[in-house]
């Protein structure tokens, strides 16, 4: 896949998906979440061909979002479990999740509703800021972080002259 | 690309991987947030060939990710804006953008922060309980929702069997 611009890849977002930006990785990290190890049980649930898996798997262990390992220390067969790294997506899986519930449920809604300890379905995930207020696309700005180069500096730049333009205007 | 799981259709996850789950197209939607609107904005930005991003915002306005508009009414130029299903993917891709900062960053760190009116950067997105709890991926446990076909329930019922078994194993 084309990448030529030096300012989608000094992104977060663009980074992100370098590692799981494809179809089937995020469905895979899905399934370890729900207790799959196996190769063929990642096979069977997720009907994907061998081929595809087998390339998937290779690339989520060596972005070390899987980790392999043997199943025991007798066993010689191989089980696929998530790293801290793969762990963390948590947070990205339920708000793709949530959003499908909300856009793309149809009539009967939900497949799969999320349930927390107390009983209830996990809280939506929303964008707030310190305080836990809920906050609007268009409330948020985009800033320089501490990795950003001159070219993500100067498109910032533009962003916030724009909006300021738009705000007076 | 491959689906043959009815269990995988079943899925929020896999829905909303249907409409996003492209390289191009998250990066799309993350510039549409930061006010581009014109397709040569787009290619601008995203240094993507103009063959690519033409099919991309094709499938995004099939999709109502994206809303094609006459720039004003006299104008025959076109742009680009986010609609209502669009801009509530904002979580998704600060979730995305967050793992990134954290697991991506390298040495420098963040390329761009996100901040609040409060002056603040966001908060991070974390998986809560309705009391507000942040909850680790093992204390949430997958249930059928009112969408479920029967498939995903049987499947929802082994991961719910298995879990049972290793806590009391």
């Amino acid at each position: 896949m084309e990448r030529t611009s030096f300012v989608g890849m000094n992104c977060s977002v663009a980074r992100t998906l370098e590692v799981i930006g494809d179809w089937w990785s995020l469905l895979i990290v899905r399934e370890a979440f729900w207790g799959t190890r196996r190769f063929d049980d990642f096979q069977k649930h997720l009907g994907v061909s061998r081929n595809i898996l087998t390339k998937r798997l290779q690339k989520l262990e060596a972005d070390e979002i899987l980790l392999r390992r043997p199943v025991s220390d007798a066993a010689r067969r191989l089980e696929y479990v998530l790293t801290d790294r793969g762990r963390d997506l948590f947070p990205v899986l339920m708000a793709l999740m949530q959003w499908g519930d909300r856009w793309q449920g149809g009539q009967r809604g939900a497949p799969v509703v999320m349930h927390a300890p107390n009983g209830e379905p996990i809280a939506e995930l929303r964008v707030r800021d310190t305080q836990g207020r809920v906050l609007a696309p268009r409330e948020v700005r985009p800033q320089p972080g501490p990795g950003a180069v001159r070219q993500t500096r100067q498109r910032l730049a533009a962003i916030a002259a724009r909006v300021t333009e738009r705000a007076s205007g």
